[in-house]
């Protein structure tokens, strides 16, 4: 009985922490989204989260840290939702580059843009962006891969999804500050015929 | 005699004012690149330009303005080195294709993009910035059409051209943090021959 209500006690603890960090992490990418890099505090999150400093401080030791994980976090999240989605619709390339234009014109994507831009300018911070970053391309990569059907054994196709991504995220940056939902679809449009004829 | 000396002590006035201006906007875009939107303060940059503070208002009222009317100004200079390099080389589209990639690769993409980014949580920076990126991104696009010498009256010519800047724009993100020179120029080449082939 005894060992089995440790367990119990044990496990909730754990669930506890998770539920406390995934609050923080939450908290984190709202304040980057709303109010950027520079209003992106350590206090301003843990408040907005509702969590003690003591806990905060527990789970993440620096701003840079927080952030970075919050960001890895929802990457690691989106790509699970991206793949969910790619399920749903039929498998057309213009569909499959639709879902992949939407994945960066997302609050990841705002998200990620602080922080990388931050970290240009901040060496401690580029120290954990930049792994990140890294991680964060393979993964995208390896899944507009998988979702395009594209054998990388043929001669331009590894260069041609590349291209894709490297599109949209230029795509995602001219939506930044204003609504480019229209000529994004034209392009988009536009793209998917080449890449179409191209793979 | 008198007139005349009014008039060259006018005209040395006005290239007095002139000079102060241009170290400004200079000394504003060499800190947005080192420092970044948050390091650039209008005390940095008159120290940094060694102008007045009473000289620097009387140019620029807000730092938002100054920084703005910055990165205007080395856009208009960098078009016209662009157009000068483009002149130069022989018009291969491969040619053409970087160039305009090197044009997005540069301290201006590097200051617009501090400047983009600030503006998006900070809504008094947003009403100058968004006129300017509405501006920039015509010049931009009619230098592309010129260089390229694209037929935009044909079927699709439009949104290739288009779609050859928002890809230099990922590019030129992806080389923020870290030197991404080697990827770049195989998927520059990449692009330049799909859009032999589609112009």
């Amino acid at each position: 009985m005894s060992t089995s209500t440790g367990q119990r006690e044990g496990r909730s603890q754990a669930d506890r922490s998770r539920e406390t960090r995934r609050k923080l992490m939450q908290a984190t990418v709202e304040c980057l989204v709303e109010r950027g890099w520079a209003g992106t505090t350590t206090t301003v999150v843990a408040e907005r989260a509702g969590v003690s400093r003591g806990a905060q401080l527990h789970h993440f030791r620096t701003r840079g840290e927080l952030v970075a994980a919050a960001v890895e976090h929802l990457g690691a999240e989106s790509v699970l939702d991206l793949k969910e989605r790619a399920r749903q619709v039929n498998g057309s390339t213009l569909a499959v580059v639709e879902l992949i234009a939407d994945f960066y014109a997302s609050d990841l994507f705002t998200a990620a843009l602080e922080l990388w831009v931050a970290a240009r300018t901040d060496p401690e911070l580029k120290t954990v962006v930049v792994p990140l970053e890294v991680r964060l391309g393979r993964e995208t990569h390896r899944l507009a891969v998988e979702l395009l059907n594209a054998d990388e054994a043929k001669p331009g196709v590894r260069e041609t999804v590349q291209l894709t991504l490297d599109l949209v995220r230029g795509l995602a940056l001219a939506n930044q500050l204003t609504d480019d939902g229209k000529r994004r679809s034209r392009i988009i449009r536009h793209w998917a015929r080449m890449l179409e004829d191209s793979l």
